[in-house]
């Protein structure tokens, strides 16, 4: 019985210029370029033990036995690449509040490529892990890299692949996420990019346009822009929901209190209040701001939510590797 | 001293495929046809009376002494077809529930239209009459007409008018407008549509796909086809709420009761029973079915909705001229 294990932290991201569609459903490759912050408050930890004695992989989340399927197809590249066919258990902890509904695949695959690249005895460069990340999920590409991040679409598994922009962002940003539904979406992700992708006639202007704010977005953090930054972040994201108001038939992961929340923003910047909100395939609103506004923002917030549905978060590391179980 | 005088009454309609943009701001034609069903609930009655001892033209809504700027300028139209210089004295009451967010502007420009026209001593044909109460407002251009009909974009002042597709609605249809906000709203819808075709990429994308639409839905008509009426509308209007989101700067007519009130819609669909909604520029929320179903769906939307805030209207006729003060 031979044993090779390793263990990696990885860190949520929110995008702030938005994947939405996929040109390649096996290899994830995205219709286009997107941004993202990793947020150090949400991360996931993963132990992967390859055991020539087991028969079969074995998956653990939060100490709870799942289904493997997708963790094996997982498993199947890194077994691939380091030419041997042993077997793994995965065993994961998210540390995200409790199914908060923030997107934890992010960081799930992220630090499943690490830890399963090393116990394979792979050494792969951080570009390399991008692409491995990516295999997992669309969002994990981005959340090899701690801070800014970019997601470069590519054309082939080769070259779609995320950069960093600003791994240690030395400017006062952070974002407030408000939790409004913990429950499973009825649309996932990927069904919902697949049907904006086949049916709604604003899809070629919504690449077109978001490569134009990608451009945009980084300037922006390279000249510390907040306001800017802010503006196009949230405009960016409602022309992503806006796509899924435009499909056939139409959907939409917004619930009426992420109405009340993204309301409160924007009284709060009547009242001169820096600060700009997101929202991905889920009701769930965040909002960017600075730092020294943050208690003003979520004083403002728990006029409507309670202290438990507002969580503070701020620029978070890249994946990494780890001493544990 | 010379009288003049006629009295008019329109009623408002509903646009199922919606017109949201125009090409020509100053003769009001749009960037795409429209087709809508007028409805018996709400309705505007208008007086008209050319007075040469008056000194300038006067307004009143509901009683109400108002400004007549809007209506001089409707009037200057009327009269220099009628080579007058009388000024008028103009007397309307909205039969809408007070301020109820329902767009009254289409039945108050028809009734003008019609009742300042014949005043005047113009006996307009109804295609006459359908341009001139367009140059009122883009919508007033329809509730000429009873039942469905469909206003043709056209490219000039003369061939933008609407016709009647189905004035005598001989099947099983209905609306329940659902009351949400009663206040002012904060964006016209002239200040949205500009906004939106000056600054959305997905502009281009909806005029295509609305022209689309808008053959998909007469054929509809035709089949006394509700489900496919339905859908083409509840999808046409989302479209079109999209394309405020996907403004810069983004805008939404939405309130978090809107929400409320379609995902209830949605549910009930799930439940087997055919509605479907639509919202023009304001929270309302207006709810397409069969008589046969409203009992059914009234009782629903009341879990949330007070019995005040639904309104049942039937489909209903053209313009007309009354007897009247």
């Amino acid at each position: 019985m031979t044993i090779h294990q390793a263990s990696a932290r990885a860190h949520t991201n929110i995008a702030l210029i938005k994947y939405w569609g996929k040109k390649d459903q096996q290899l994830i490759l995205p219709m286009n370029g997107s941004l993202s912050l990793t947020l150090d408050h949400f991360y996931t930890d993963t132990t992967v033990v390859f055991d020539s004695s087991l028969k079969a992989d074995q998956f653990w989340l939060d100490d709870q036995r799942q289904s493997a399927t997708k963790i094996s197809r997982f498993l199947d590249l890194v077994r691939q690449r380091s030419e041997q066919k042993t077997f793994a258990k995965v065993k994961s902890y998210n540390h995200v509040p409790n199914a908060a509904g923030l997107a934890s695949s992010a960081s799930a695959f992220a630090a499943l490529a690490l830890a399963a690249s090393q116990a394979a005895g792979l050494n792969l460069s951080r570009q390399a892990l991008s692409r491995l990340a990516r295999r997992g999920s669309g969002s994990a590409t981005r959340s090899i890299y701690g801070g800014f991040a970019e997601w470069l679409p590519g054309t082939t598994d080769k070259d779609s692949y995320a950069i960093p922009l600003q791994e240690k962002v030395d400017w006062d940003i952070e974002m407030i996420a408000v939790i409004i539904n913990r429950q499973q979406k009825k649309i996932s992700s990927r069904q919902g990019m697949e049907r904006v992708v086949e049916t709604s006639p604003y899809y070629p202007a919504w690449v077109k346009s978001t490569q134009a704010d990608l451009l945009k977005a980084k300037k922006a953090i390279q000249a510390h822009d907040l306001i800017l930054l802010g503006e196009l972040a949230e405009s960016n994201a409602l022309r992503m929901h806006a796509l899924n108001l435009s499909a056939r038939p139409p959907f939409s992961y917004f619930e009426p209190q992420s109405l009340v929340a993204m309301r409160l923003v924007e009284k709060l910047r009547t009242r001169g209040i820096c600060c700009y909100y997101t929202l991905d395939a889920g009701p769930n609103v965040k909002v960017l701001c600075a730092h020294k506004d943050s208690q003003i923002i979520k004083e403002t917030l728990q006029s409507v939510f309670a202290p438990d549905q507002l969580i503070e978060a701020f620029p978070g590391p890249g994946v990494q590797l780890i001493n544990e179980k």
